[in-house]
């Protein structure tokens, strides 16, 4: 299985656009000192593929257009074409859905979300309509918990990569509106967990990416033993980061997001391949290759997720 | 009056992720060849100044993060600041507004459109709560025609840029679901006609923004005659552009633009200081600069815009 990590930062991108943090700063200027050394960072976005032709999304990043651009693999190979198959929605996250408008431009792609996820964008924001002003564009397939389903493109075509969700939270984004039925509670966010063959031996190999997640409880952890790449929440280092710098706000979390210091212990005796931090927020003292938290991580087994990272299991 | 091009292209971006014409081939290679010479573009986008410290937006295309940090004054100068004060919106066009969606990092920024673009964002648009999470946050006012108004920031300050708004076309995005009522039929777009004092002396100087226009009627070439900065709508140099290139869809004229071999032959007789096309799009053989077309452009006194261009008035 091919996996490329096209972004690898929180929502807001790294530096933000109005964050004057010593992070983002240094990001900025992108001129690494003793104290501070921080590559910029654009907002999480994975792209999978089994044979590396055609393509799946997890999220749909707004850095989407220039994510693609920088990943030669993602570009057309015809006049109007694209290797992107289609897209897994984890939850409708602004910065985990934004991309999805980017994508209008004609192309068949199938786009796969929870229920409640689907009906949020396409009932409460019209502007999701231009993904399907022609036909064939953009075909919407719920995604359900508890078993893996093949990934199939826009056509039906089977691509060789499943997927299977497990639902996480039922913290919706604070823009939505509709009233989310007692059944659907759960599915505000997931864990994707994608498997393939490897191109090199008949092996399975598989991936579990998890942007959101409050808690790592025994199932969650029991279903992460034993895979050869996590890609996990790194938002926040601390439970209260954002309010030691802003002065208020909310928890780690409270806003959904277990902090590193916790998922470095919970996390300590969990056999994975790899096990890489992303979804980065610019606050994260990670991100600083300079400071004890970033080699804190790098003691402990883990990597820190750049753009344009390729891994090939 | 500062005035910076962040970005130049038409919806899509040039290269387009998923077109693979000489010109997407071109700028995406970035390596120029005696026959094809083109810049990578991102989407049309415009930054206002009269002091250099306080700017105006004049739409928000969904490139904007990236063009925030290409453009230093732009750049926050504290903990959580930005020089952004406000939006003009000149459409409810995806590649004009999505970049609203990209401030929602809790910034006092006021927002000035057509009352009928506004119910459209905040109406049909849950995403657009995102920006009304806290107080102060986005201020949203709504805009009329005919007259100048001075643009505020958040808390009311008068930033010494005045804008008036013609509105042109009745032609409201294929994903709008609200009726729009009767007087407001006309709101769809608007011509952005920007005033400011120059630093230099106290003459008044002016900047024209009509990203899409279908249609030079003689109110429109009269308020034109003058300004010294005129942006014209470049999406198409010919009515049939995309129609040659994909085999369907619509001409220029239907899909709201006027072709630039129409607008150069009607502003041939009209004075301003500058003229720069922009909102280009990627089928249009003027971003190639060993084209017949570009060099006529060039040759009847027009400019073709790229990113990151400065103009001081």
């Amino acid at each position: 299985m091919h996996v490329r990590i096209l972004g690898s930062a929180a929502g807001g991108r790294f530096p933000q656009w109005n964050c004057g943090c010593g992070n983002c700063v240094a990001a900025r200027e992108n001129k690494p000192t003793r104290k501070f050394t921080a590559k910029p960072r654009t907002q999480a976005q994975l792209a999978l593929s089994s044979d590396g032709s055609r393509w799946f999304l997890a999220g749909a990043s707004p850095d989407l257009a220039f994510q693609i651009e920088a990943a030669p693999e993602l570009h057309p190979r015809a006049l109007r074409d694209s290797p992107i198959a289609g897209v897994v929605l984890a939850s409708a996250d602004l910065d985990h859905v934004i991309g999805l408008l980017l994508l209008r431009e004609l192309q068949p792609l199938r786009v796969y979300a929870a229920p409640s996820i689907l009906r949020i964008l396409r009932d409460e924001n019209s502007m999701f309509g231009m993904l399907n002003r022609i036909e064939p564009q953009v075909v919407w397939t719920p995604m359900t918990a508890g078993a893996p389903f093949p990934l199939q493109d826009a056509a039906g075509n089977d691509c060789e990569v499943s997927c299977e969700a497990i639902f996480l939270s039922n913290r919706f984004p604070k823009y939505v509106k509709s009233k989310i039925q007692n059944e659907e509670a759960r599915t505000a966010s997931a864990a994707l967990f994608f498997q393939a063959k490897s191109p090199k031996s008949s092996a399975v190999k598989s991936v579990a990416y998890i942007p959101a997640v409050e808690k790592l409880d025994n199932e969650l952890l029991a279903k992460i033993e034993g895979v050869d790449v996590l890609l996990l929440d790194g938002t926040f280092w601390s439970n209260d980061e954002l309010i030691r710098i802003q002065g208020n706000g909310e928890t780690a979390h409270q806003m959904g997001h277990i902090p590193v210091e916790e998922s470095l212990r919970l996390l300590k005796n969990t056999k994975v391949g790899r096990r890489i931090y992303m979804h980065i927020n610019n606050t994260n003292p990670i991100l600083n290759e300079e400071s004890p938290e970033h080699r804190a991580a790098r003691a402990a087994g883990w990597e820190v997720a750049e753009d344009s990272w390729h891994l090939e299991l």
